[in-house]
């Protein structure tokens, strides 16, 4: 693929300029903040290599770079909840990525069932510090969807 | 000041239970979405070590780690603008947090002087990307708000 990305030249060009100048952590990776298009629902928080962001630029289809997997991963690949990009933004020092996409099928984008991955409010009630279920109810079960497939999360 | 945070037992705990037990990167951090609480619109992207978020959760007043400056940053120190903070939710894995703030003062949040660090889209036209300015005019001007601050944008 032809290189799509500009070099960081100066700090009016990153801040101030029409060019695509992302910044890519030690790692290679930019954080990706995805939304719902419709309702504006913080939806979950990835990261995008070089690949994936380009890809989810020219495709209009959401990829990411699987940091449990360590591998490119087309959203929805296998639970056929796919990322429609509505609109992708990015921020003053190029250094995070903001998408509004539409969610195909079931309509979740968390892998533990929920629709999205910020399902949990903290709480601080007298100095105690909890977390509130604020989806009650999973979309899908994750044991169906992704039978077989290692659970991504880390500790 | 007394631990707030749980440790990371296991998976089932840290994704289905009401236990805060953040995971903070090696570099001591966890990505932090903001966005308006009424709007919401994506407003930026920062990062938090665990005394910022510890202090965000109980002062209500966001607090972040300054990447550029390696140190605790209260939002709004020198601009007036702190972020009040209206909600606070963690992702399925806990490695991601999202608050939903109310601006104060000139209501911006971004160093450049737009409303939201996001105010520009990427544009993909017969292969040719660009950014389109999506905030037309600046919230403030950063040269008198932040007069002989350095910027902390990094090339």
């Amino acid at each position: 693929m032809p290189k799509i990305f500009l070099p960081r030249s100066d700090i009016e060009f990153v801040e101030e300029g029409k060019g695509l100048a992302p910044k890519f952590d030690k790692h290679g990776l930019i954080p990706a903040v995805v939304t719902d298009n419709k309702t504006n629902e913080l939806l979950m928080h990835g990261y995008m290599n070089k690949e994936a962001l380009e890809l989810t630029i020219k495709e209009g289809i959401a990829h990411y770079w699987s940091r449990s997997r360590k591998k490119l991963w087309k959203k929805g690949a296998t639970s056929g909840m796919t990322q429609i990009v509505k609109d992708i933004f990015i921020d003053d020092d190029q250094d995070a990525i903001w998408i509004k996409v539409e969610v195909q099928g079931l309509g979740a984008s968390c892998h533990v069932g929920y629709r999205s991955c910020f399902y949990r409010s903290i709480q601080s009630h007298n100095g105690k510090i909890s977390l509130k279920f604020e989806e009650k109810t999973k979309v899908f079960d994750p044991e169906e969807v992704y039978s077989g497939s290692e659970n991504p999360t880390q500790l």
